[in-house]
């Protein structure tokens, strides 16, 4: 036993992180416990209320508390416009780009039928029933542009299609290759300014 | 508001981490959310554990859950030996390098005047009144190789000459200016046995 139980236990806890190893794990523990002990309880109390409390958007699938997120809450939003992205973080990247005023489609992933993410993992069952409802003028695609985000758009543009909804993609200045979530705002701005009907 | 309110307050929990910034903390939520909310649990309950049931052992400062730490009570480490270290992590190091066998002081921190770390706040009266009993045989210095390293195994120097005490430091392989936590075992097992007598 090197640590008391409840150190090694912690240290064991903190790997489960991305991005941290035992010695990181190790670091955190020690400096919580030398001089951040309230930060430490903060932080277990944060902990519990986010994993028991935090579900998903009915309407969006984003992370919300309630039945509905912030954003699909927010009368001022443009309801017409939906932008199709994969992960919460590239929700937070487009709002911070200040550039849009729609809604959004949280697929919380990208299909890759060799994974078992089909249509359904990704809510497209939802999505199809809201296209069809009528209230959605136009569909943003704002996938990755790795072949499962390609696979993903082009799933996405023919349900559109099919509902008679108009279909648009951000162009202009995403990477190659690259997760939506590490570009930058002002590029995002002008992707989503610079966007052209999607066509295969 | 850009993410819901308890996703917000566990990023922002998360930065009191070493090392862990705006970014890494929302890569660090998104992921328990996504795909580790038992892990979330579980890091949430042995945070609350550690940070409610941690102390320091009333014989060496060392973490520990009761009055004494795994170490002081283990009858088959030798108590005449005492090796004075700056931090708990020195104290894993050191274990780490299996050549120890002896009992450790941990001062929790080095002489630092400027910053209000005297010897009362490293505990060094309650060494010193150890030291007077009469148990120890050597004390071992394994203090850092920095300035306050120095100062500290001065000061530490002295209180071990007024009580008869011999005082012997650690020796070959500490990088000089260096943390001794960096140290891998291999270079700590040769400094132990390389120690030698320590003079002005």
């Amino acid at each position: 036993m090197k640590h008391a139980p409840l150190v090694e236990s912690l240290i064991e806890a903190f790997t489960c992180l991305p991005g941290v190893g035992p010695r990181s794990a190790q670091r955190m523990a020690y400096a919580l416990l030398e001089r951040g002990r309230e930060d430490g309880r903060q932080l277990a109390g944060a902990l519990t209320a986010a994993m028991d409390g935090v579900r998903h958007c009915q309407r969006c699938r984003n992370y919300a508390e309630h039945d509905l997120c912030p954003i699909c809450q927010d009368p001022r939003r443009d309801a017409g416009l939906v932008c199709i992205v994969a992960s919460p973080a590239d929700v937070l990247a487009l709002e911070q780009s200040g550039e849009y005023r729609g809604h959004y489609f949280v697929l919380m992933g990208q299909l890759s039928p060799l994974d078992g993410i089909g249509p359904r993992e990704l809510g497209l069952d939802v999505l199809e029933q809201r296209l069809n409802e009528g209230q959605i003028q136009e569909l943003i695609l704002a996938t990755g542009t790795t072949v499962e985000g390609e696979a993903t758009a082009h799933y996405v543009l023919d349900l559109a299609r099919e509902a008679g909804v108009s279909v648009s993609r951000i162009a202009q200045g995403v990477p190659m290759g690259g997760d939506l979530e590490f570009v930058d705002g002002a590029t995002l701005a002008q992707a989503l300014r610079g966007r052209r009907p999607f066509s295969t």
